[in-house]
């Protein structure tokens, strides 16, 4: 099949998240990197366009340039990867949502609900797909532990604790030039949150994913620890979900040793589930009144779901780029189909994603009142 | 040395707590236990003598009769652990304290603040001592934690976060014939608390333990998930410290899977510490920037306080006998010096158990607002 | 940069291996696909050509076949990978090299040592390069171990302890249809070696990839556990290396529990390393009398080495797919610039690894007399 | 009921193995510590004693002494534990035994083959028991395991690997004032083995314990890398045993960051089982074609024999001491019923790891030929 052409908003030289977002479109074969408006100085573009292989016709000074200049090409880019700071999302999927081009959108959706709203208008009448990539519901064992729940494997749900923390905000490193850090504590690129949109909102989207529940409220104290630093980098948020569903969820981006500790355990009368996205090849299963299994990617125990989304046997570890890539294939298919795969993320975990992040800043800033996203 | 003569309040046949405290009292040497009012059924308080070895003029039908008629013996018992149900540790505790025997009890301090606050009155005229078994404390790796902590090897304190997550009454247990969960489900007999007595107090003590900080405000959200129980089953708490510092406190009863599952990490500016309980002799170090160190009970990097609450070298487990053990080898010393070790937990950490669980009942009734405790 | 035009001997429907070199060889943008002689059957050969988006004219019956078409063309394919079954290896090798085609070759070299030394002959008279994918040296913290060992980081070497167990070989399926089983357990197909083969031949290079060791005697007690399989199944090797340096090797299929267990751990007088396969991106360091460190990929304490193997940052898993890509990188880099990176497998390896099996195989014969490689 | 009158041979002052006895003997009330001969040096047999509170006339400077003296008080020991160097164990069982006197004894058996018959010999005329404490056995899920591979839980067994891994003989510590290396590493005291007796044989007796099998022959490659050393500080053994199965054998005492690490794991043709000595309460079980299961002491899926050995409930952990203890407690249900437990190791298993010892070196010596112990 030929591949998808893809153009790129941000992602240049410096940049995590781009790179990333390259290898996960490339690793499956679905998609060709062909554009790309890839850094706002016109310089480090041009630069990492080069580095990049693309041809210099296709590397734009901005998105609205590539939007426009791709859309009325023969053979234009077909589909988008925003990767860019927060406050970009929202004026960039405008911009090709409108010109009929899908928009593969890293998270958290937009910097302000304002902007999530507009974008969410927008979007509704287009005929273009808008994904976002949360990628760590691409997880082959996340899947199966959604799976697991809904079958019913762990009974009435009755407890759901997430966690989310890091350790590379610990010292004020945005004053000490570290991009990545830069934007995410500037409340004018970042938005409300600064841990909580970063890294909670991946927290909160998990948690949703694997239960298949909604926040009702939450209880929120939130916390800035480094000196000067304008956005939270801390949270302690308690949630309540429907039928008396009781919750917690920690992030912080100040707990040194940890690095990119993503991990949910949900407990229910009839058993327990849990899974740490640094060994996420196990996901350990504890039926009550039997021993706790450690269930592996497409080892005993696991099912179609989980091998859909794999590569490889059990025993052969798969990590972050293939999660990643499975969110890619999953747009691949939705793109070529016009058919979205039912896990595929978008908009509406887009829209849950800014809520939670705006109601955890009002209960935090209401002593910790209970809040409806 | 001579053992210290002592006697027991419940620990009857069928209690599991009972059989604890006679092997940590027996493990080093320091006590013998030679009277007991062992149950409240008097065939019972008979055959748990019985099969102790205790005299028969020895087992009392009542702890008032045993204090009595043990203070007028000359070989009368120095010491006495109260095991029993907690509605019966501030009577008990108060018929030996004033008659000048010193009491070793086990936590909660008692059932009610009110209790508590008699106790306290008692305790502090009378000329023995009083001393709470919060036995997590005695684990060479948690002194040891205390210790770096004192030491700022983890810089100047952010975050506490501290569980404590079991399963045993995921079901409705007390209801069928479980004797250790009819009492600890019945406030006559356990107080204020479910889980939050039972093991939220352990939780508590920890952190406060392991930080030296005391909860300045917490919000709690409490519940009974199992049907028809009259008290909480789960707890998620938000904890405020001085100078800051934040915290949760997750306790449960109802964690398919989690067998004692008391675990502790805390974070500063500095580094990060953890501490499982189900795996006691390992001590995860994360100084920042540095790789994490698994710091292991008499292995490199540990010093001579965890030493000193160890008996075989670092590979040799150590567990939870041996941290009662430790409880109860402070307690000898004690007595026989009349010098508390420093380390060794009393009133103040009673009281301040009671306080904590009455002010997350408090602040559960008020929807979550933030209690003193 | 233009990606590097590839063809694929084996590695058709069906084929394990031959979709993870295509991954592999996919996930950096540095080859393209373009021809194939993917399976022994004209049909499969086909559907698998199509299923992968091949230029009908550019999918071949026969390896030969394609050598001869490819190197007339223009745009023929560079390289060549060969993941077909071992008793191919050689044959193909050896065609394509002949032609001035670079060779990357999936391992053990071949199926017996007599092709093994035919193909070196042939690969030292062409100017096209051969590469053996020992895909397990590409993890980052395996490279990191090497490097450690050269800089002394843990003294004089002592000991070296290598095993890798998996259990799909526990029951006969070979005879059940898996054809993975079937060539693998078929000696005109998989030559001298069974487990020994396939597995047993990454163990052994890794010890000596880490190490910079290479065995000087052995003596293997090897084994066919399951009734009717012609070739060993489980190896017991003890090993020794030069300067008094001792070791062993297990290997086994049969090992129930065991997904890819790869593991190793060495030993010196001045500190230990240990590193498995499944969870690849954690190194445990024992500096002698200082406690064990966790090193992590790109976190503290690791180097440049690791880093450069690295896609993403500490604790986003990277696993098998990637450390397969660094070799696949390495051999563009290597066709690329001429100059070979110091850690790519070559013939040399592959020759290694050939008389590592045969040796295990004499001295079991011999009832496990000591033999030198 | 009565605590058994219980002697001691060695254990004084700077023994580590004398306080792990007297702790175990204590434990559960048992034993009763009244006499003995603590140390070799008159001064330091009487301060050890007086530290143990023993009374001044029971102290004595010689087994020899002890046995006559003890065997003509009405209330003389019942019991004595020997657990002085290697070379004493033989001459102080045999006057013990002559007399009546149960004896208690640490491993190995003796230094040399030749003394373990002469005890052997005597043994069989006495009227008195002798239990060897080969600790780790008495593990529960030790014991678990053991039950496990008789009910048929793995099939038929293929493969044993049990290894024993210590760092604490690194350096050359014997030379530097360390007491316990001192006579380890010293032939006339230790005998034949250094590892291998201190270690290996712990390693040797734990897979015949769990597997119910003998070794039929080995094959053994043994070192001694610290320089000057006179013993083994290292040993890798091949074994077959009975019926095809085959093994492998690891001990080491050079290995750094490795603290007691006795492990064991064995497979058959329905699944395997692995026990790590520092982690004792858990087992991993691994049914073929199904998830790996985390067995815990006490926790679903453990049986009766696992409870039986079991003070507390599972998540409360047991270690070493525990393991100990429940030798003695079935040593004094040996002595006091006349019947030994089934699981109580006695003389048998210490002349089998006297055989082995001897097997290892004699096969070493020849290069490491096949020996049969």
């Amino acid at each position: 099949m030929e591949p998808i052409r893809l153009g790129m908003v941000g992602g240049g030289q410096g940049s995590f998240i781009g790179a990333v977002h390259r290898i996960a479109a490339r690793m499956d074969g679905h998609f060709r990197l062909v554009a790309g408006a890839l850094a706002s100085d016109p310089g480090r573009a041009r630069d990492s366009a080069a580095e990049l292989g693309l041809e210099p016709g296709r590397s734009y000074g901005h998105f609205a340039e590539m939007a426009e200049a791709e859309s009325s090409r023969a053979d234009g880019i077909q589909a988008v990867s925003i990767v860019a700071p927060n406050h970009v999302h929202a004026p960039a999927a405008i911009e090709f949502l409108r010109r009929g081009i899908h928009v593969i959108c890293d998270k958290p959706l937009t910097a302000t609900l304002d902007e999530a709203e507009a974008l969410v208008a927008v979007a509704q009448t287009s005929r273009a797909r808008f994904i976002l990539t949360h990628n760590y519901t691409g997880y082959p064992l996340v899947r199966q532990a959604r799976e697991m729940v809904t079958q019913g494997k762990i009974g009435t749900l009755r407890l759901v604790q997430v966690e989310y923390l890091q350790d590379w905000l610990t010292d004020a490193v945005e004053s000490q030039g570290v991009k990545q850090a830069e934007w995410r504590s500037d409340p004018a690129r970042a938005g409300l949150g600064g841990a909580l949109g970063d890294i909670g909102t991946h927290a909160h989207n998990l948690a949703g994913f694997v239960t298949g529940l909604a926040v009702e409220s939450l209880a929120a104290d939130i916390q800035s620890f480094v000196p000067g630093r304008r956005l939270d980098d801390n949270a302690h948020v308690l949630l309540r979900y429907p039928g008396g569903v009781r919750g917690t969820l920690l992030c912080s981006q100040i707990a040194p040793g940890r690095e990119n500790g993503l991990a949910i355990r949900i407990f229910g009368d009839a058993g327990g589930l849990e899974w740490h996205q640094q060994r996420p090849d196990a996901l350990w299963y504890s039926p009550y009144g039997q021993p706790t299994q450690v269930l592996t990617r497409m080892g005993p125990g696991t099912g179609q779901t989980a091998a859909a989304a794999s590569r490889v046997p059990a025993g052969h570890p798969e990590g972050y780029l293939e999660a990643f890539a499975n969110i890619y294939a999953d747009a691949a298919a939705a793109l070529r189909t016009g058919v979205s795969p039912a896990l595929l993320p978008g908009l509406e975990d887009g829209v849950a994603g800014m809520r939670f992040v705006a109601a955890c800043v009002t209960s935090s800033r209401q002593n910790s009142a209970w809040v409806t996203p």
